[in-house]
């Protein structure tokens, strides 16, 4: 008893088993500061009846970036998938070898995207992900999902979501939230584990899309997936999708820096009546997670100037990724 | 007591006041028979644990369309809009109304259209309801819906709507199902009702679009409404949209009809793996609502064909409006 009460005083504070809590902390990945408090600050803000920012259960959408700030985006697994397939077409068809961009991207030939600009990516993406119907595109991104590793360590890439975010979906949702992803990812593959992965149902999935069509295929009818985007999902398209879908800017959101991807989205958010919530995953944790910036800042900055919350990864994270 | 109880011998079966119901008949405003029971039976083959057919709440979705089968569709309030917002941009700017699509459309050329094709229809649309930030949109279709009126009886708009939907729509919910909308209207003008008139909150609303645009204006970032058709919601984009909102046929769909717009949902409906149902309504009440069918019975063919429970207004409904 007496070298256990000891304990403390002995291992410091960072370095230590964390002290017990109270078991009613929604948070328990977060480490106490500014930023849990200002989740915590929100939520009983909105939801309590009587306070003049209450928004009632109806009103309480929260939309989150999926790569970078529920899972790592290094690498970003839509790009795993969407090379693995492409070598796959590749091998099977020596026309698709021949074709440039092809070439570019399975050598990782980034200057020539640089030079043919985001249209030839964008042409790449519907030539990978098009051509087939929309219920066998389903079964190979599934059967992707099921074996997909991170390169550099091996381990499985859906196992690399971050638990923190996993507990603020639950503690929203828990307090009458629906939350949302909106994110660059195709539909179809954050479909197959959103409820799995973050507790989210498919029809709160918005992500980039092919076009579809509605067509007859051997005397049955199928959606068939045309060979072009429909919306690449990120930046100035988020708040669209967000539209189409939600018909008004969700009260909170939540991305990350490292690519300009949720200004616009943060942005919408910010431009709701009445009470919102912004956050912003800095990726500032080189020793537990990666370590990157924009080179213009541009995203801090935003969240400098519309008063974004920021969320330190080093700094505010207990925990990153689940056990 | 003697006269009131030789009431029901005296006045028939048809003509008089229904005869008490159980209170728990959730369905008061349809006659008994085999449609009625038709919908009492899947909702208890899916939501009864234990059945083969047994589907867990989160697969519950059903999709309705809306003009026709939840709301009359003569006229079609979303053409009562577009042509009341046209009229007034041709009395503000001479360039609009020398365009030959204005003029045949407000003098109701239907030549014109049926010469220059489906294209005309979709540009008239892009017209009449873009160049202008979403937010205004709104405001403007707000107003309209405030005083649109029926110009053959002068009844409002909005309460042209069915009280045997809206009974079904609150049975469904009270089961465990989601209910969509999924309509040839605009968006953002179901929007404005669907939550007052059916219940439905504006997140499960699926209906045309414009293209949208997410840019600056006098130092603001708005949503801008591009003067093109992103989606027309009728048809073959029925399936479409629905994948693109849901990722998978809803369990449920009801249509109607009369265009033809239903075929497809119904058919993505019936393609679900597992149980699913489909309903078709036939508009075949002269006295009460209007009569018309398609000269080819294309629905109704589909429907004999397919398995869809075909709802006769004239017979399965006591009552058609809301009071």
């Amino acid at each position: 008893m007496k070298l256990l009460s000891l304990l403390p005083l002995l291992c410091g504070l960072a370095a230590c088993t964390p002290p017990a809590r109270a078991p009613t902390d929604p948070l328990p990945s977060w480490n106490e500061g500014p930023t849990k408090q200002a989740i915590l600050d929100f939520v009983a803000r909105v939801t309590t009846p009587g306070s003049p920012d209450f928004v009632p259960e109806a009103e309480r959408i929260a939309a989150f970036d999926n790569d970078g700030t529920l899972w790592q985006e290094r690498p970003t697994v839509e790009v795993v998938f969407l090379l693995t397939r492409l070598k796959a077409m590749a091998e099977a068809d020596p026309a698709v070898a021949r074709d440039p961009a092809v070439k570019a991207a399975l050598t990782k030939d980034l200057a020539y995207f640089h030079e043919a600009g985001p249209q030839a990516i964008l042409e790449l993406f519907g030539l990978v992900y098009g051509g087939v119907s929309q219920e066998a595109f389903i079964a190979d991104a599934r059967a992707f999902l099921a074996e997909a590793k991170d390169p550099a360590t091996g381990r499985k890439l859906t196992a690399l979501t971050y638990r923190p975010m996993r507990e603020l979906l639950d503690y929203l949702r828990s307090n009458g939230f629906q939350t949302w992803i909106c994110s660059g990812g195709t539909r179809e593959m954050m479909r197959l584990v959103s409820d799995s992965l973050y507790g989210v149902p498919p029809e709160q999935v918005i992500g980039t899309a092919l076009q579809l069509t509605w067509k007859e295929q051997d005397g049955k009818w199928v959606l068939w997936r045309v060979p072009k985007i429909l919306t690449f999902n990120d930046q100035g398209a988020k708040p669209v999708n967000l539209s189409l879908a939600l018909g008004r800017p969700p009260l909170m959101a939540v991305g990350n820096e490292g690519g300009h991807g949720d200004i616009a989205m943060l942005t919408y958010s910010r431009s709701r009546t009445g009470p919102s919530f912004q956050m912003l995953v800095d990726h500032d944790d080189a020793a537990r997670e990666h370590r990157y910036a924009e080179p213009d800042s541009g995203s801090l900055k935003a969240a400098a100037a519309n008063g974004w919350t920021v969320i330190s990864m080093k700094n505010d994270w207990r925990t990153v990724y689940r056990p």
